[in-house]
């Protein structure tokens, strides 16, 4: 074991799409354990579009990332050492830290051990059981709620979240619609996920969008599941049913825009339509819950998910920076050893 | 009686603001009754800001008013003459008729007979108790659901529908902030209605917009009552608390732009919040039930409300007009007789 820890760090803020410039790698010392920590060899990052929110000095849910601070990132690795009960060396754990080598973490704290012997890979941790499974698990039985023969809509179709969604949306008996970018996301989206109707949004009008999803959904949109905002949502909006239901994950094609705004929100109103916006933070007493209920839906091969596993540290900024070009294949992963 | 009917017809689909080559006033004779009909002799129409949508040939809850038809709206009147069973000459009605000196109805329509006894003025079935009242009972009673403590936040707090709402905010135990245009009715806020802060929107920029909000809502908002969209509602979106509710009523500032878009959705994201879109028309079975709720309080002097009252169907459009300028003052009612 080194003393050495190499660390991504925040050294301004980004205003629009993050550059090179906004970050420095850096290798420190390791800071000497206190008691109640213990310190934690991250093997794999998870690289998500909500970072790019905890970067801007701007409201939310937990506290912007400080600069001269690692990225905050969810981690999965294995205790190195630790002066923390419950966590021994060689314990795999994961929890929110960093894009870092090693993070320090203490007991009570956002780590906590995991069980990687019913797992393929640790990995899968950050992925379908991870924060990305359970977002799509309470999404669709929390927030959307489907029932079988409703029409869903689920736009990043090809995404982490998205595939998911649109999976769950199928086994609940719904007709599913996914958007995604390019001709291959949208065969994966057919003929790997099961949805019934893929629509590619690159270079559209939200006319012509309008006119796809309205081709794809002849008895209207009773549940979206939104990822991305812009004038997809835009265009998503004008095919509500009465008392559709939004559910609001994610906006990516506007966290690194100052310029679009939805335009038709009136749509809600004339369709008495609700959009909610959820964290699975809300759901955190029933994590176990949902992480057993897709892990279950793993074992009986009813789920089908894709990793993208990206290499080094060095890697760290062009690896995130994909989720917004749209040319990750499946939940991004950052392999840290 | 005459056999003439002056008509407020649309011409031409507005392209934002509508202007006088948009419609035409026209003289027609009355067609004949048809058995099951009735002819109401218009004495008052409600102009709303609702009417603007009617005018767009864009999906909506009805159709759009067609080219060369009357502009559709709420009218109350008297039955002049009738073929219809139930309605015989000289009963008032109220209906969704149409900016026009007489309206052609039938039974089992959208016109029912209105008891004018308890009122001091029939116009009160165009506000207090007609479709204002309606909206503003429905929305903060079944859409909002204030608890005592909660902070209400309300836009166009000093058109029709969010004074009332603004009070009956109040009767829950809410603390209740305003925002309205202009320093005149932002003292009718707080003086009239007993609104706790007025916050007057004009001139303001969405930065400094969120700043007042801020110090009106030091411990932020739980509840919106949203009747204007634009930088109003971005600037509120950014003082939400964890699961605010939104009731999305109208986006008046939005109705003759293509340019506004709301760019704060995502922290209905990050506090868990909900949007939801209403028309009164979810509440139909129960607006006997809200009409006698809010004449009761009216009837204990517990309601302050206004009407604006403009004369003569030549002022059709520029009554209409001053709906999006905002220079009415209570619910604007144009008189026809």
């Amino acid at each position: 074991m080194t003393d050495r820890n190499r660390r991504f760090l925040l050294k301004a803020r980004p205003n629009g799409m993050p550059k090179t410039s906004d970050f420095a790698l850096v290798e420190e010392a390791l800071p000497d354990l206190q008691p109640g920590q213990f310190l934690i060899r991250n093997h794999y990052a998870s690289l998500d579009p909500a970072i790019r929110g905890w970067l801007d000095d701007a409201p939310s849910y937990m506290p912007p990332v400080a600069l001269g601070d690692p990225v905050r990132a969810s981690t999965v690795g294995v205790v190195a050492e630790s002066k923390a009960e419950g966590f021994k060396a060689g314990d795999w754990v994961m929890g929110l830290n960093a894009i870092e080598e090693y993070s320090m973490a203490q007991a009570g704290g956002f780590s906590q051990l995991i069980d990687i012997g019913n797992v393929s890979s640790p990995t899968h941790f950050l992925s379908v059981m991870g924060a990305v499974g359970l977002t799509a698990y309470f999404g669709v039985t929390e927030i959307l709620k489907p029932e079988a023969g409703q029409t869903m809509l689920v736009s990043g179709a090809a995404g982490a979240v998205g595939s998911l969604v649109g999976q769950l949306g199928k086994q609940a008996g719904c007709r599913v619609i996914g958007i995604a970018g390019g001709p291959a996301k949208c065969a994966r989206l057919t003929d790997d996920y099961g949805f019934d109707a893929a629509i590619d949004y690159r270079g559209k009008s939200a006319e012509a969008l309008s006119d796809e999803i309205g081709a794809a959904a002849p008895k209207g949109i009773d549940l979206v599941f939104e990822n991305v905002g812009g004038i997809g949502l835009d265009a998503t909006l004008l095919h509500l049913n009465r008392f559709a239901r939004v559910a609001l994950c994610g906006l990516i094609s506007e966290y690194n825009s100052e310029h679009y705004g939805a335009r038709n929100l009136w749509q809600l109103i004339v369709h008495s339509a609700t959009v909610r916006g959820f964290l699975i933070s809300e759901f955190l007493d029933r994590f176990a819950e949902g992480a057993a209920a897709m892990a279950k839906l793993v074992g009986e091969g009813r789920l089908r998910f894709d990793e993208h596993i990206e290499e080094g540290i060095d890697n760290a900024l062009p690896a995130f920076l994909r989720l917004f070009e749209g040319s990750n294949q499946g939940k991004m992963i950052l392999k840290l050893i």
